[in-house]
């Protein structure tokens, strides 16, 4: 077992693991941490918070905890076209263990240091094991991408594959394990599209991050913007495990299925190309599955463009 | 019983109590918000998390959760001589009851239109309760209170009274509830410091908000200023429910309570007057309880002038 630390032992734990960056007057350690904000550039924040046995199995390594702690954080960033700069960290654990904290840390650092992200301050207390993570980024006025933008007509496009958290979240509840790497990389260790999201900026009209399920965050866009979307269950993109699947549990997962953190977002159709030239010098794959359609919710087609009669039905955490 | 609620009908239930403010772009309902900083200040932010039963008695009603979990963030503004701007809040609650929801927003909204701040964001997920508030504030360069700034001589002072919330916490654990209303609201609603913090800039050289106590806070400025600091128990201020106690009692309260979120802070000795003008002029009580010495650590001497051998014994979460 390892040694119990006190509070102020896990801050300079996590302290001795910072490095220094450019605009961070003051980092862990005072009552508040001070960091220089760009001239003529708007902030923007967002926060999330995981929580153990909720959001991730409790079998989850503290190291996939920790990326995926700031990860989906950060994706909250990409789908505003932000550029991440600084994080807060407030961490619950029911007793502290130095060794469960430096091994978060190997997670949560890897990912920050691949965006340039300081940590700058947090708070770590007893309870219930639960992450918050709050992330600040930078955007030129006016450029973010909202929710509320999408126009008429725009063609709607996702990147990467979807489905594949939601088909590894159950496998873990049938089997209590998840064999497949690859889908438990894609439940634990989720890609922030922080570039494609950077290039999206005056491209896409409209983006979201997929965390609840396409159908729920789709939705969004359409309720924010006034319009409707007509999906094609045909044109999601699918990994080799869902493609394997029967078309009917496929969808399921990829229509309903959340944490993929995935970009979803909406362009006009003459940029089409645009599109698939920032993506394909991003490294990511990207697919259009619908339109921005007249009128409200989200309409799922079939193959043969048949109206499938599937209610919105995205993760709510606290659906009855 | 009050009907749960969904996630994005508690995101709405808090959207629809939010006022509009002139620095917020967007609010609350995308991936994220987006706030213009004022140019030519330094962004100052913090995060504070409180935990049902660790950190507030689980009786607590909603309202002064709400309440205490935005105070104990803006006090830590306050210690920096920060003027607070923005917060953002992660809710997590075991079930989602619109009635406790509407009433942990009546307390933190009260305070957060007391300091004309927005609540811009932040996260709903189902699991044991507890609270995260981030909160940002801006102050000009280099004119933040920094824990690291004291200097030698300095007088080391103390706004308020210390040691009640201790003593609330102490008749709830003796007997299940808080008979004194005075010590009640010194528990669940501290009030942060937030003039004051700003009246300091310039005049103060260093400040820390008492969370954990004073020993242990003001430690923390000894050992960050890489000085030591000489603590009189008789000078140390006492409210009449405090000073109707034994001596030993009251200053092992005073010395070790946390939670009563006054500042203490050193200045300059020739500075003792215009510190005493601005409380005047802030309505806030200062007294002076010791100073700032060679050395290292807390030397705390008692009414005729003897050391006492009290070990720094602030509230620690983790403290075995």
């Amino acid at each position: 077992m390892a040694e119990p630390l006190g509070e102020f032992d896990l801050i300079e734990c996590i302290r001795r693991r910072i490095g220094a960056q450019a605009d961070v007057v003051l980092g862990i350690g005072d009552d508040a941490a001070i960091v220089t904000p760009l001239p003529d550039r708007q902030l923007v924040v967002c926060t999330d918070t995981l929580v153990k046995g909720v959001h991730y199995p409790p079998e989850t390594r503290a190291a996939d905890v920790g990326w995926k702690s700031l990860a989906v954080n950060l994706s909250d960033l990409a789908a505003m076209g932000a550029r991440p700069r600084w994080v807060t960290l407030a961490l619950t654990m029911p007793e502290s263990s130095g060794g469960w904290l430096e091994e978060f840390l190997d997670g949560f650092l890897e990912l920050a240091v691949t965006h340039g992200v300081a940590l700058v301050g947090g708070d770590t207390t007893r309870g219930p094991e639960s992450i918050t993570v709050t992330a600040f980024g930078s955007v030129p006025p006016d450029q973010a991408l909202r929710r509320d933008a999408a126009q008429l007509g725009d063609d709607l496009w996702v990147t990467g594959t979807l489905g594949d958290a939601a088909l590894a979240l159950q496998h873990w509840r049938e089997t209590g394990r998840i064999d497949n790497d690859l889908l438990a990389a894609r439940l634990n260790r989720p890609t922030p599209r922080i570039a494609f999201g950077l290039a999206l900026r005056g491209i896409a009209h409209a983006a979201i991050d997929v965390s609840d399920g396409l159908l729920a965050d789709a939705g969004h866009v359409a309720r924010a913007s006034s319009l409707g979307i007509e999906l094609h269950t045909d044109a999601l993109p699918a990994s080799d495990e869902l493609a394997a699947m029967s078309a009917l549990a496929r969808q399921g997962l990829q229509l309903a299925g959340g944490d993929d953190y995935e970009l979803c977002f909406s362009a006009p159709v003459e940029k089409a190309s645009q599109v698939q030239s920032v993506a394909a010098a991003c490294d990511v794959r990207v697919t259009r599955i619908g339109r921005l359609v007249d009128g409200s919710g989200m309409r799922v087609l079939g193959p043969g463009g048949q109206v499938l009669s599937l209610s919105e039905q995205g993760y709510r955490h606290f659906a009855s």
